[in-house]
Parts: C-alpha cells; sequence; structure tokens
C-alpha cells in the first residue's frame, strides 16, 4: 500500500469531519498555529539550517539559498499571515444563488469546501503554512507536497500546525511523504481521493502536472504579460506604467515581459521609455521597427516574444493598429495579464473585448493582478486556465457548492 | 494533418471572433438556425433514416433505434429548443463581483466565454442541436462528436445549422470529422485548442474521457441517488417521495437507486413502500433487515449499493442512525443526489451538512434536479465534479470570467 495513497485516504476521512466545523473552530485553530510557530521558532529553524546547509553542499545558487532560508522574521510572517486568515470571512456557507421555484421548492446554493486538496510547489517553506491556513480556513484538507531541499523545514513545520491545530480533525494537514518524483506522480492518479491539485512553481513542474493528471488541476502561473501603448496614450502615464511593470518586481508572473508601441507614437513614446528602462537595467529585445531606437538592444526572436523571462529583459515591438497589437498577445500571450494604455474609450473597449487573458488592464500596471491587490485578502495562486477559477484565487476558489431544495414533500410526477 | 486538429483550430479561430458578438446577433443566428431545421426537415428525417436502417441492420435494440429515430415531431422540439434558448438572458457580459479598490482602481470579473467546447455524446441526434444552441448562446464555438451510430444525422443537421448561420463566424458550430475511437483521442490531446471537453452518456465513456484527457473535463452525469426515511417522516410523503423519484422516469441520473430507512419506522414505513413500489414493477434489493419485508426480494450485494440501475430496481436497508444512513452515502454514492424525509428541522440539517452530493433535497424527490426544475432555463448537463460547475449546468456554467481593471495611470511601484 502506497504511503501517499495512506495520507489521502487520512485526509478524505478528515475533510468530511472539517466540512461541518464553524468558523469559530477554524479561526481558533488557526490562531494556534499561529502561535504555535512562534513558539518552535527554534525547530523549525534548526530544521531549515539543515536544508541550506545540505542546499550549499550541493551547489544550490545563491538566490535559491535565499528562497530556502528561514530566520525569526520569515517565520513571525508565516504566523501573522496565518493570523490574518482567521480575520477573513468564512467562504463556506455562503449562500451564491437562490429562490423560491414556481412550485414552492426552496432553491439555494450554497458554498462547501472542495475536500481535499494538494499543493505541489517548489522551494519557498513559507508557502507550507500559508496553503495550510487557506485550506484549513475554506474547510479543506490539505496535502502538501514540497520540494526534496525543503523537507526537513516543511517536516517541521507541518510537524508543529499539526500538534498546534487540536480543534480540527486529526490529518487536516499533512505533508506528502517521500520527496522523489513518484509521490507527485502518486498524487496525480489519486482522482476519488483528492479532489484537486494546485501546482506552483516553475513552467515544467506546471506542465507536467497539467498534462498527467487524472485528479482535477488547477494551473497557475506562467505570465508572458504584454504592455500596449496605443496612439492616443498619455505617454507620462504610458512609461510610468511600463517601468512599474517590468521593473518593481521582474520574477513574478504579472510582471511585463512584452512591449507593443503604435506606430503613432513609437517617435515620442519609445527615446523616452528606452532611456528609463535602460536606466534600470533592462535588456530590450527589439524588432526591425523598435530597434532604430536603441544602438544597444537584440535582435527579438520567436523564443522571446513567447518567452516569460522573469529577468530584467523585455521584448518590445512597434505595431500599425491595436489590432495587430491584440492578435500579437492572442498568439503569444499565457492570457495571464495585459495592459493598454489609451486615452480612446473606443479602443479600450475594443482591447478588452479582444482579448482572451484572465486580466486586462486598462491604464493600470499588469503588477496589480494580485489577490492581495484585489482586495481577496489571501491568494493561493493566480488561474491562468479558464475552468473553475481565472486570475487570483482567494478563498472562495478553493470552494465548490452544493445545491439544497427543501419542500414539503414535493413530487415532481 | 489531423482532421480533427484541423477543425480544433478552425474552432479556435471562430471563438475570437464569437466572442464578443452581441446578444441581438446571437440570437438571430438561434432563430434562423431553428428555422432551417424546419424548413430542411425532410433532408435531416432522410439521413436519420439511413442510420436507423444501417442500426437496425447492425442489431441495434429497439430502445437504442428508438433513441436514434427523427421524426416530424422531434424536429420541431429541436427548433423549439433553439427558440427557446434565444429567449434566455445572454451570461456573457454579467459582472460577477466588482468594487472600487482603496487605490481607485474599477475592478470588475465579468463573464465570458469559455472558448471552445467539445461535447462527445451519444445516440441521441436531438443533443446535436441542443448543445450546438446552448454554445452559441453562451458565445463558444462547439465541436460536436456525435455516436457513430447517427453520423448520417449529426451530419446533416450540423449542416444545415451552420449553414443557417449566416450571423456567426463561420467554422461556430462544427462535427468533430470521423466516427472511429481516435477522433475522441484526439480532442482528448487538443490542450490549448479546446477550452474544455464535457462527456455525455454511458459511465464507460464518461470515465475513459476523464481519467484520459488532457484538456480539463467537466464530467457528468453518473447518478447513485439515495433517498432516506428519517424516523420523525410523514409515512405518506415519503412514500409519494419513493414512488417518484424511483419510478417515473428510471432511466434518468436524478432517479433514486438507492432506499435506506431508519429502523424505527422500518415496521410502518416498509410495508406500504413495499406495495406502492411492487405495483409500479420495482424489483427490490433488500439487505437483512429489510428483506422481511419483501418475501420476492433478492439479497442485496455490494453492486447493488454501488449501481446506477436505471432501470426498476432499487436497493434497500435499515439503518439505525441517520449518522448510518450519511456513511453509506459517502461510501455508496455517486455524489449527484440524496433526499431526506423528516420532520425534524435539526435531522435535517445534519444530513445536508453531512453530506457531500451535488445536490441534497430535504421533503422532495431527487427527481428535482435538473436545470429546468432549476429554473435555468436550459441545461447542457449535471456535473458530477466539484470544480467549475457542480449540479445541473446552464449556461452560467458555460462561462469564464476576466477581470478588467480601469485605472488612470496607476502603478503598483
Amino acid at each position: 500500500m502506497s504511503e501517499v495513497l495512506d495520507a489521502a485516504r487520512r485526509a478524505k476521512t478528515a475533510a468530511a469531519a472539517l466540512a461541518p466545523l464553524t468558523r469559530a473552530k477554524k479561526d481558533a485553530a488557526l490562531l494556534a498555529m499561529a502561535d504555535a510557530l512562534v513558539a518552535e521558532e527554534q525547530v523549525i529553524l534548526a530544521a531549515n539550517a539543515e536544508d541550506v546547509a545540505a542546499g550549499r553542499a550541493a551547489g544550490m545558487s545563491e538566490a535559491m539559498l535565499d528562497r530556502l532560508a528561514l530566520n525569526p522574521a520569515r517565520v513571525r510572517a508565516m504566523a501573522d499571515g496565518l493570523r490574518h486568515v482567521a480575520t477573513l470571512p468564512d467562504p463556506v456557507g455562503e449562500v451564491v444563488r437562490g429562490s423560491s421555484l414556481p412550485n414552492g421548492l426552496e432553491m439555494r446554493q450554497v458554498r462547501v469546501p472542495l475536500g481535499v486538496v494538494g499543493i505541489v510547489y517548489e522551494a519557498r517553506p513559507n508557502v507550507t503554512a500559508d496553503a495550510a491556513g487557506l485550506c484549513v480556513k475554506s474547510g479543506n484538507a490539505v496535502l502538501l507536497r514540497g520540494s526534496a531541499s525543503a523537507y526537513r523545514s516543511n517536516t517541521a513545520i507541518v510537524d508543529v500546525l499539526a500538534t498546534a491545530a487540536v480543534e480540527l480533525p486529526p490529518n487536516t494537514v499533512q505533508l506528502v511523504p517521500g520527496t522523489d518524483r513518484s509521490s507527485v506522480e502518486e498524487l496525480m492518479k489519486a482522482r476519488g481521493l483528492v479532489d484537486v491539485l494546485i501546482p506552483r512553481g516553475g513552467a515544467g513542474l506546471i506542465q507536467s502536472v497539467v498534462t498527467g493528471s487524472q485528479v482535477p488541476v488547477i494551473e497557475t502561473g506562467v505570465g508572458n504579460c504584454t504592455v500596449y501603448v496605443d496612439a492616443s496614450a498619455d505617454l507620462e502615464k504610458a512609461v510610468a506604467i511600463i517601468i512599474d511593470a517590468k521593473t518593481t518586481r521582474p520574477s513574478v508572473c504579472n510582471a511585463a515581459e512584452t512591449l507593443l508601441v503604435h506606430a503613432q507614437v513609437a517617435d515620442t513614446l519609445l527615446p523616452l521609455a528606452v532611456k528609463a528602462l535602460k536606466d534600470k537595467g533592462v535588456t530590450l529585445h527589439t524588432d526591425a521597427r523598435a530597434s532604430s531606437y536603441d544602438a544597444t538592444s537584440v535582435p527579438v526572436s520567436d523564443e522571446d516574444w513567447a518567452a516569460e523571462y522573469l529577468s530584467l529583459d523585455l521584448a518590445v515591438g512597434v505595431v500599425d493598429s491595436l489590432d495587430e497589437a491584440v492578435a500579437h498577445i492572442r498568439r503569444w500571450g499565457s492570457g495571464h495579464t495585459e495592459a493598454i494604455v489609451t486615452r480612446d474609450v473606443d479602443e479600450a473597449r475594443r482591447f478588452v473585448k479582444g482579448l482572451d487573458s484572465a486580466a486586462v488592464m486598462v491604464n493600470a500596471s499588469t503588477r496589480f493582478t494580485d489577490g492581495g491587490e484585489f482586495g481577496f485578502g489571501a491568494e493561493i495562486g493566480i488561474s491562468t486556465q479558464k475552468l473553475h477559477a481565472r486570475g487570483p484565487m482567494g478563498l472562495s476558489e478553493l470552494t465548490s457548492t452544493t445545491y439544497v431544495v427543501t419542500g414539503d414533500g414535493h413530487v415532481r410526477g
């Protein structure tokens, strides 16, 4: 019998007991979990130090080591995250729609937990506490499958959380046993035990889960976002949005990777934008027309148009129309977030209607696609698929619904 | 190059042009499609007669031949279905939520079409027109993959619909070329071209699509529904609900397949229920305690508890508590619809909270789980999965959403 499937079976049992729990009990558990993280900080840091030492010995890059490393401030941030989730409304029990039917039946559609949520993620151990908190609040049992390099840290964190969560059914929060690829494979086959898998990490991880899983998947993350500067754009605002979207945090999925500029404003906008981007250290990958504004730029290739750089690189092109920009984005974009800078209401409307992305910004930076910015209070990831959830996912997106229909002996006949 | 993938590519192109279409244009197309079905009735009936003759020659059962056969009344019913869909509100453009964010950004979540919907279905050619109508109304291009036995009928119907739909982009409605298994396989691999696959038909078809598809799937249909008669039940209402749930249309997914009776009312309810059921020709599969009320019943097996009979058979058991009933349903049910008959408010509440089904009826027949009964105006199927849609799926369930965020040069910094 597989250890992973055993864990999934325990999770399914936990989910049944967790679903009807009151918000008060779930919040009490979240606060106890937060307190325990701080109280057991030394245990967690010791385990993490072993992971970091092993990572360093294995030649892990400094950037990766930084993502892996915990310190007292980061442990406290995890605890604060759990406390914050406790303050959010409980999505479970929310009535999504309801009506009295013509025959007198009272019908209501009510949010219920999904059941068992599997999260497959990389590096950062803080995801362990964040994901556990969101799942607990939304009434879901969670199977956490972190990376092998953080296994000791994750084991310590889950141990602390599970021990503290005395208000919750046993096995509500579990780390998936094992660190090799086969544990992910087993999760992907656990249809009937696991209700949804959410991969969080690099494109390779996400693709392998999305294409290989028999369990339903929510695809997250890949963001090849485009800023389009229209003929009527306010140039100052355009430059500010370009700089914000590209440079404030290039490693995240809502950062811009492509800039398209209407030919009518190329002469005025591009010199300003190129200078501002180069001042920030951005390398431009330009098409033939854009290249004339930056002597040091490199020629753009199809790989560039398709790339999620996650670095200070930007593909830049000049287009003759909004339709050309839309067609470009439909061809090369990842359907995450696009932005238009324009003063023309009709063009803004055409841009919004012409695209097929999770979010479209009008005169605002692509960086605003974020659960926190949208006021969801928390975020389990950003979905780039169309089913179930699209865009930033908060607590509601971790629920399903049930129709509850009450009658008085009603028969259909 | 595969013909199926070619069709999917054409559908994707159609979907981009279809998404921004106004309701007026879509409704005009639906009405034209309805008129054309009636006008071209002879062409459709001639093609159908060939399918029926081929089916009869191949030894198809009379029941299957009846499902396959069209006549003028059935063609008119298809046309009326399209006209009815034209009267329904357009789900596209509906604002699901929206707010002004603290920084002044105006955020709204708007329904948009899914894109390309693939429907894999069996026998009945009327599904061809019904599914096409719902997809057109919700702004989706549709790839219809009907059964081989109805291929001539479906070809004729799609030909008529596509020719009539001059208001719509070319290839909005397409029949998937080919009738062998490989065309389904290709649809299941068409990730990036097809946005969702909806299998409608027997459990075998659904399972093979659900477990094999790389395209997201909405699982429909299997209904092993239970009626539980609680200790406090009104016995007359209980019998009426049992008879309605089991006998009014035994071949559909919301028909009851299991009856559980609280031990306290077994002596009073079961004699009444058994007589009423046997009067309707129902065969009872009873556990040891229930068997004493029906000398002609057959012993129930685990296969019976798990079965979706779709026939005049019913598994019957006596339980000592509501909790035992809930545990039984969690173990053996398919998560479609369960009903409780009770006069006790607390027990009704515990039953609803204890289950994990798409619909729970309190003092009403399981047969009410239906898009028409719920007031959705139309139904593409009944989802038994938890992601995206659960329970009857109307037009809204054929949509995704996009966040549209409008600012005034907003940057996140």
